[in-house]
């Protein structure tokens, strides 16, 4: 059976043991640490979901190597359906969650390793799209969490790899006859320490002479020479030193865990390389990657996390009394209309796919409307943040910590002064899960996410067809020869 | 044959005697009149459009009552496929005219129409829907251009109609056994006198005693007692007076015609009232009519328009040997984000449309997802405008007439001052072009086309499940009982 | 006396013959023709002001040179209070005309030509400062109006003057014992042919072999070989054909009207040339201008304007009954935040004010606020123009001619429907003064007067201290060695 | 002598022994606790500065009282260059500093207080301003900190004071012969727990029957039944639980610090009351507060906060290798137009501002500009933190502990990983420093400091005088009689 269950996945990722190094320490246990256990906490709920017959339809999907039922997280899209129902995983999971759900960067890298995969071999007699479809059945036979990174460290970024620190971008250092040896390492990788297994993709769009750099292959987790280490922010601090966690941001799950992975002479098996010096290939297989990446991260998973500041705003303006009062419902309507208009480039994105490329099978989101639903969260996000902020008030910067509750000395006090239209406590909760939103990591993060609005600003550009609208008006200007 | 050629539509218009006033003078011949011709050429410019076999996919639709190809501006959209063709007949057509294409926002009611008097028929059994299919069969038999109609004058909005003058509203003054009588009058009627069709519909949320209020028919043109008033501002004074249009704004089609008008004691036979006091059935009538207009015009129409703006930003952005430079690649970019993220709206409205009621055949968009269309163009318009005249620069204020280049004593002024990439004429006319975009009407039409921004803003409110949301961020903050 | 009366400048103004062509004619008479009657109009309510003992303080000054009361238009600033009074007197003109005063760029370079001209003598021994002293007296002795020009055409904006046609840009062409002969055209050349002389800066920063681009001279309205020609559009159009100017847009005064101003082969006195090769005060020169400019014309002269649309949009809301409706409320506060925004920064922008050059006794404005007020002027008159129209309604657009009002057939109809709190006359007029703003040239008119954004993002980087910023960072940081 | 050094405050400050609850503990001592040292670093650093001959013109002026010098933080406005001076030490301090200065919101309530009593006295009889002027030469006199706080708890923001818990709103319970008895709480406090002096204003315009509530008073800190309650957040744990506080956000310096306050049954003698039922007079009170505070917080503290921002977004951009992208320049200056524009309305302000009320000797800014001044600063802040974070990049979400660069196992990894054109210390310390920024308490606290933007838009609308814009439109558009 391919799709596991929550308690099965426990069992396995207590046995992963990943050199893992957080905060100044190294992590001896991921089940334990309260920060690593958010990650498995979240993953954890994402198996749970798969199992519940409610969420069936866009939890799990049907393999189309061996018909069987398995998580849409290790799916490739054979559809457009298929890709809207991507969407509505995406942010049903946010929904849930508040945070990542840790399968999703690596699920969008699948379908651009099978079309660019089949392409290569295809035009250049490769073998990468028979080890990729080994690979799949492998991780999809056994439910596996695969995460993916992508972006390279980067050093200056002005300069080309082969111009510093050779390091400072990914790469193979040796080529022997049953494998490579890499060298590098890739930042921003979400969840990797925690994940079965690791996914890389190039971080460059690679010219001649960087064919050593045109790289992406798979790794299980805690491989010899790889070394995790894991970010950490005032947001960390907290839930390591809270001494009860429900009186914190996002309880359960918290921030989106990510690290560095460092690739110190590992060995990659040839089984789990799937590109190795083919430079032609690197922008596209980046733009694929980044097409599915920007719908679901521009455009259903963030509109998840937008569904939930929304439903805590319209609750903090209810306890304190002002959700009749018309700028705030003006305010509510905008967020929503914020939230819907990211939502509706995403389905746009998801209906307007098609087969890329032709005959691989293989289905891709529009790009346009993929990267103007990166552009328009990042702006709109921002903006949700700041009208959640307005709402809540100045108690989402000043609020005490709901520990004051339980002191006997001034929990009267407590009571008496944090109360609004529900008990202190309640309301201290709710100004405390917004907290974490509009006073966090959440702005940088989304504006980030997917990579940055000039990135995608870049991508418009180019794939704008202006051509034809230049001839438009010349028509009607009457300046058409 | 349900599809007419472009000729025998401009015989059958130039039959048409309504009684038109416009700039002070009656209009006594549609064809001839400036003003007037512009309209009867931009509707026959879509007739033509609707023969060509390249466009019949858009253009064209089978009757659901007769299974005979018609226009699709006639057409009932029998599943969201059609919605979606709708929404591409829209693009095409103002990609073609740069204005409107006058058969549009009747097309929008004969949904509304059809859906509320089979609605109306099932609970109140009355007989509007049987009218109504008549009706339709003979319109769409006929091919005929249909008018629509909701915007009553108002007098002071601060007041409902029976307490000003109750002609601040159309309704009814008098029931007799074949018919009704009519007074009031509707504003911003967009090319009535030049259709064959005029359909109304009520303009307020009828209240218990507004029985008279709500109502809607359908009256030929020029019927007994109908009086129309066009437009009439500077860019009517240019077109009126220009000695060669082809140098003038949008040389062919003009700006979008509208009218007042007037019904003085008019009769309508009861086969052409399809509403008459059933109040309970008005909102949902207007807002399905809205719902209709808001995705086509917000997120079709007006990115047809963009489209245009753009190509001609782009072009003048090379005449002047400026669309390398990083800020106007950088600002066309921006242009064309803001026309995906209409255009992804009205995707996503048609593409989640729905049967409205169930069981009524007619589907409807979705309703969230077209006001956020609406709301988006709204604000969208007005910052490409900004964005193209940005880019065009001070000569889309200051520029001369085109007469100038014929002027012996200055045209080698002319030639050697206004050329640049392109000779003078070129770059003169694509300014003009643009200006007529970028200082006319455009920036509030489509601001208030379908309705300002505050309408979409209280429907948004008024739809949303926000309980679903605060119940989400209830249970991630553990306060969920 | 130095301030000469309302009837002395019609007097003289209807003395003057330029060769001017407007709308395919060429214009004989400047007071009778539709268009430049406006103009003199405008101009001539100037002086009236002027003459107001109410408005002294900032219409009038005392000129440095000889002590005598003279018209601010003409005055050099000796304080920050000068340019404080400068400012007043721009917003002052603006809301009594709603277009141009017509004194406004000519005055702007006056203190631009001291301060340079008495750099140039100071560094290089040349006489421009004497030269330009005697000027000023002359034209502040007969208080003269004078228009100031600065655009060149520039072909294509990629090539510099030597690599295209090398009257792009104007430049001499020789140089004689008595004085220079210049060729080329100045575009945008606001009110210049009704002016009584016309000033002439360099339009780009010259560099090394484009000496003889490095120019300014004054020229007498009519010089030999100068040919003005008019700029034309529906705005235009209305004013040529209207029986009735009450009844268009605004209605005395109109829009501002600028022209192309064509120097061929023109002789120019040496004492009438004040900089004549050096190209390395041509950078200075214009920022010096543009400085005054920016501040004026963005934080002075357009938040009179916005008073005007301000006045008129509470207007309307009060006719149509909606100005306690709190969307309405809201949105006009917003467009009294975004006049006082632009306001604010040129307030800054005087009081900021220093002595430039040092020793010189010219005062200019801060020059980071002046082009910061500039910015948001760009921004903010388009926001202001969408709030505008999102307020004034559908009628804004649709409106008919207030001669349909005389119109026996159809006055009934028009009182009665185009009522509201006032009657239909009354509202029509406000309607279509909103019009002539809200739908008219003033949206791209505002951002490309003094230079469009991207000139003032140049400035703005290229002027602000990063340095200093940079440090109290490194510093906070405890990075700072 | 009236300024005291750093040392000397430190000695009092040391002497405090406040009932403060923090993180869910009694604090004993405030200068050891991490959280609460900061504060006192905080201050003591602007009693550094005062002392500093280079800063002397801004940080102090003259008593009006006495002659002598004493700290701004304690001086009355006696003229518009001393409104500047107060903006420039706003400015200055912020830089210095990154975060609150803890003298500013009692000093903004010496203006208030001083022209308040002064009418209420002229008005009414009353003693308050003679108790004031008392007050006022003792806090001069011993260059005592005084806190500020005028926001009450408010409970269900619908309803008045007396409709819900009495204790919502800070009022009186008894009047006594030497004094009155206070209960209720203010939250927001800034700095209080620290500060030598808590002022205490009333925090709602009051109506007939609310006298218990027009309230005034100042008390010693730690007075008899006044309890502190801190405020927590991540923050907090943050600072509290770091090994090394180098490593962290503002490393000496921290968030802004703020408090509830309590008080429960407080006694006050009637000669530190300053309003005891006079309603008429609350609205005024608040009003003049607000104006200063909105212009300071607005206007200048904020801009100062913003030029650091600005400086460390610069130097990442250097570190990245991206500081000459014209992108990343583009943002730059527009991060510079946004505090530039804050900075301008505050200058306008002061610049407008007069003695108010007349006779007083108090000077106030110009409402105004006050309210504009915040009202950008609310927008613009938040645009500003997502430009910084947009250009810092992924890292700032995702970076590391610094602790990791200590790490034998793991220190050449990040030295390699993370340097950039620095080394890795020197980036990840720019980057924190950014992160506490961007992903911090700012966007919300600028937001509500000095009140939310709704607070403004409602001052804004009242004080505008629109009749004289509607006359001005009127006699355009030659409707004026």
């Amino acid at each position: 059976m391919a799709i596991i269950t929550e308690d099965a996945y426990r069992k396995r990722v207590s046995t992963l043991n990943p050199r893992l190094f957080l905060g100044g320490k190294k992590v001896e246990d991921l089940s334990a640490h309260p920060i690593t256990r958010g990650v498995i906490d979240a993953t954890a709920k994402i198996y749970e979901l798969t199992q519940d017959p409610h969420y069936a339809d866009s939890m799990t999907a049907r393999s189309h190597l061996t018909g069987e039922p398995i998580s849409r997280s290790l799916h490739i899209h054979q559809s457009t359906q298929d890709i809207e129902k991507r969407l509505e995983m995406a942010r049903l999971s946010s929904q849930k969650l508040g945070t990542c759900n840790y399968r999703c960067p690596g699920n969008e890298m699948l379908p651009a390793l099978a079309a660019t995969t089949w392409e290569m071999d295809r035009d250049k007699g490769t073998e990468y799209h028979t080890r990729f479809t080994e690979y799949l059945k492998y991780v999809q036979g056994a439910d596996l969490v695969v995460s993916g990174s992508v972006t390279d460290t980067k050093g200056d970024r002005s300069k080309r790899p082969l111009d510093q620190d050779p390091d400072s971008y990914v790469h193979v250092v040796e080529r022997k006859s049953d494998g490579i040896i890499v060298s590098g390492a890739k930042q921003h990788a979400t969840g990797a320490y925690a994940a079965d297994e690791n996914l890389i993709l190039p971080g460059l769009s690679c010219r001649k002479g960087e064919e050593n750099y045109a790289l992406a292959f798979a790794l299980p987790n805690g491989s010899d020479g790889v070394t995790y280490i894991g970010q950490h922010n005032p947001y960390s601090m907290e839930r390591e030193h809270a001494e009860d966690i429900r009186s914190i941001g996002n309880p359960l799950y918290g921030q989106r865990e990510t690290c560095l992975i460092v690739f110190d002479r590992v060995f990659v098996p040839w089984e789990r390389v799937f590109m190795c010096g083919e430079i032609d290939y690197t922008q596209v297989f980046i733009s694929r990657f980044a097409t599915t990446h920007r719908m679901n991260c521009g455009g259903a998973c963030k509109v998840g996390f937008m569904d939930l500041i929304i439903g805590a705003t319209q609750l903090i303006a209810e306890y304190h009394g002002l959700s009749r009062v018309s700028h705030i419902k003006d305010k509510i309507t905008r967020m929503i209309q914020l939230s819907a208009t990211s939502l509706a480039c995403a389905i746009a994105a998801a209906h307007l796919g098609k087969e890329e490329p032709r005959g691989s099978g293989v289905f891709m989101p529009d790009e346009t409307m993929s990267n103007v639903a990166k552009l328009n969260t990042n702006e709109g996000f921002w903006e949700l943040l700041a009208l959640a902020g307005d709402i809540v008030g100045g108690i989402g910067v000043t609020m005490p910590s709901e520990r004051e509750l339980e002191n006997p000395e001034i929990s009267s006090y407590m009571e008496k002064y944090f109360k609004s239209a529900v008990p202190a406590k309640q309301r201290l909760r709710m100004v405390r899960f917004l907290q974490n939103w509009v006073a966090g990591l959440h702005g940088v993060a989304t504006a980030q996410g997917a990579g940055p609005s000039q990135n995608e600003v870049l991508v418009l550009y180019r794939i704008t067809d202006l051509e034809e609208r230049k001839r438009m008006a010349l028509e009607l200007a009457n300046l058409y020869e």
